[in-house]
């Protein structure tokens, strides 16, 4: 199996998950900078034109969500559970899909991505609205992790994976990750993880354009 | 159980999956136009301040993806599976939320949801880059869905209907459904469903101001 990842937010959760569990995949750099996701190679794996996706000879399986689950099942890891916490996990990923990461990472691409890639300045009303639903959905989370070691039961599932994506870039995707002390505990700890420190292979030094 | 909604595109996929499968929930609308949902009764239940919310007890489950497993998990369905199909029906799922019903929700708030309580015009820029993702999602699912009668397999899942959450509003929210025939023959068949016609208790006539 390979599993295709470039050092971004969505990639992450799928390759820290692969790393977490030992899974058989060989790790395939895709080049965003340079355009490699627009091309037909990697269109006819993933239609959608983004990473991660995870092959398995004809099969293609894109959405870093589902790539968790299915790694956990071939597994026969407990990460996407099958018993009465498979509902609260899917309720973590929803929200996270359509609150939390949806504007951490808009965050993140203001802050992160742009100036990487030459885009110019964060806009500053986006900066804004994205900022005042983090705090938002950042109050809930807080609440939810007080007194818990993680956000479904007490092991790690997905949804630990998921809700940290933009985490690990909070300073300079400017995420006010102080103001929210329960986060940043549960945060550390998964910290504790080599998986989550290090999802990525390793790059060669970059070669002198 | 009881479920709480309103007229509105997240619990109409909830509201429709309990209709579909008979269960037996009490319907319990919200009156999101007054600001019900955000004041402390509602929240109580959702800290997420939003409808659909399913209430079991002391258990409440928010999250219309999520309300939609429970419901099929109870009655024994298959609309969320529980072998092969989970992981894919678990991609369209993530691909709703991240790319195609995020943006035709955007089009259904701007163009229906605005009008209708007094937010003003619908905003250009936003619009604007609405369609520019619906178009590109919507060639995807309409590539995927040539000479499939479903999302997932040959029979209904819940990944059906959340892909459909915008298009019964389709006109009214200018998503250019017309350009894209699998789409809408897939859409008709959903439309055979009672369920996801009428997917909403019937309201008693306004009274008058
Ligand atoms: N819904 C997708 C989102 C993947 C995604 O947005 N990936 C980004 C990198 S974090 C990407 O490939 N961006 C390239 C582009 O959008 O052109 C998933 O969850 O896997
Ligand atoms: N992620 C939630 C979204 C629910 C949602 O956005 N509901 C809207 C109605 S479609 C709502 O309650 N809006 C009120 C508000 O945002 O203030 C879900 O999937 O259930």
């Amino acid at each position: 199996m390979k599993l295709y990842y470039c050092e971004t937010l969505s990639p992450r959760k799928a390759c820290a998950v692969a790393r977490h569990l030992g899974s058989p995949v060989e790790f395939v750099r895709v080049d965003l900078p340079h355009g490699e996701h627009r091309q037909a190679p990697f269109l006819a794996i993933n239609p959608n034109g983004r990473v991660p996706v995870l092959q398995d000879g004809d099969w293609s399986l894109w959405e870093a969500n589902a790539i968790m689950c299915h790694l956990s099942d071939l597994a026969g890891a407990d990460l996407w559970p099958h018993d009465r916490r498979q509902i609260e996990v899917m309720r973590w990923l929803s929200w996270d899909s359509q609150h939390f990461t949806r504007h951490t990472g808009t965050l993140w691409f203001e802050h992160v991505v742009k100036p990487h890639i030459g885009m110019g300045e964060p806009d500053e009303a986006t900066v804004a609205a994205a900022l005042a639903e983090t705090r938002r959905s950042a109050r809930l989370l807080d609440d939810h992790l007080d007194g818990r070691s993680h956000v479904v039961g007490d092991s790690l599932s997905i949804a630990d994976f998921a809700l940290a994506s933009a985490l690990p870039d909070a300073r300079a995707a400017r995420i006010p990750l102080d103001d929210y002390p329960n986060i940043r505990r549960w945060h550390d700890r998964l910290n504790e993880f080599e998986a989550w420190r290090q999802p990525f292979p390793a790059r060669p030094p970059a070669v002198a354009a």
